[in-house]
């Protein structure tokens, strides 16, 4: 058996995310492993590193599978290209060590959450900010969140991961040209955590932050920020 | 009667191109028009400066119509905005002299077609170059186009436009990140004229070019560029 790690651009628009589902729904994971069974003609079961919401987007997601074919990794990867649906890019393949696991290998993820002035008829691939927003003040609240702290405070249900402890490397928003970017990297992310991180920075008091994390608690009830800013952006392994 | 000016940008991947045709056929002249006439309660005519094949974009295509409404223009691009689709958007709206005329009043248009290396999930808006091309040969063959000739051997039906005369101010090819992009403005453009020079000055040897414009027929046959790498830049008035 050999395994392989391949990295996934996507549009995630038009998926219910990428963690497979029972029924009819449309998943990242699920297109893949639709197309590798029928190219390498075997049932395939795909692990991914970040397990993306609805509408979120994947630059950089990595997954990782094992296969008994001996197929090329240039041509497997040209013939999923081909078959994928095309806001669904394989971007690179390769033979990895049989430990290898996308998921459990990873060291961290780095997101990014995008802002634009203003819809374009180019793609969601951005939200909207009404009024330019302090940055400073941003960073400084930001700033709370690097290190290690319980995030429960920050996820959709706190029961699916009974473990809400993160390390949080960086955190920041900068400018890049029109847009207004945040990006965060830590080792692991809970459900939903950063469009819920985007919202209540981008309402909240820097003690509100301390709090939230001391506490489990924001002070206010929290909508998570629209997916379609969100990338998974990159993941990082040794 | 008031005239007004427009500033659109659209995806052109899901329409026939800008005209109205008769039919079913979704065209971005007919959805504006559409929603126009729902906004101001009366029959409108939009008149666009440049008329986008099937496919192609635009960043800054023009458009002019008159109304008798005496609604403000915040208010009505607000309203159409809400009410187009996402993949078409009113940049900006302003009053005009009533001698204004999107197409007439133009002095010339640009046109960017970008190359990338490989397609993205993320919206069809470039070609894609398998060998990196070398620009300086590319740059050599646009220079003769600059200037005022017979450009019958790069349009599509020369019957639709018996004088295919257009002068062209500058045609350039450029490297942007990993992309790259032809510019292209004149005081004309003939139908789907920048996707027959894009195929031309690919595979031309200067000479040919030349040839082209003065016997009006390229040694080839040309099959014009993919037009999802085209946008219809912006338009110059006066």
């Amino acid at each position: 058996m050999r395994t392989l790690r391949m990295t996934i651009e996507y549009d995630g628009a038009g998926f219910s995310g990428w963690q497979k589902q029972p029924g009819e729904v449309r998943t990242v994971q699920g297109e893949i492993e639709g197309v590798l069974a029928r190219v390498l003609r075997e049932p395939v079961v795909v692990h991914g590193a970040g397990r993306t919401d609805a509408g979120v987007h994947a630059r950089g997601q990595v997954a990782s599978f094992t296969t008994s074919s001996g197929i090329c990794v240039a041509r497997l990867s040209h013939a999923l290209n081909g078959l994928l649906p095309q806001t669904v890019r394989i971007r690179g393949m390769n033979d990895v060590p049989g430990d290898f696991h996308a998921r459990f290998s990873a060291l961290g993820r780095e997101y990014r959450y995008f802002f634009a002035p203003e819809p374009t008829a180019f793609g969601r691939y951005a939200a909207c900010f009404r009024n330019s927003p302090d940055l400073e003040l941003l960073n400084r609240c930001s700033s709370e969140l690097v290190g290690t702290h319980d995030f429960r405070a920050f996820c959709r249900e706190s029961r699916d991961s009974p473990n809400a402890v993160c390390t949080v490397y960086g955190a920041s928003w900068s400018r890049s040209g029109e847009q207004i970017v945040f990006r965060i990297s830590a080792n692991r992310f809970l459900r939903t955590m950063v469009r819920f991180l985007v919202s209540a920075i981008l309402e909240a008091r820097r003690g509100d932050m301390t709090q939230a994390l001391e506490k489990g608690m924001f002070p206010s009830a929290l909508v998570p920020a629209d997916p379609s800013g969100l990338f998974l952006w990159r993941v990082y392994y040794p």
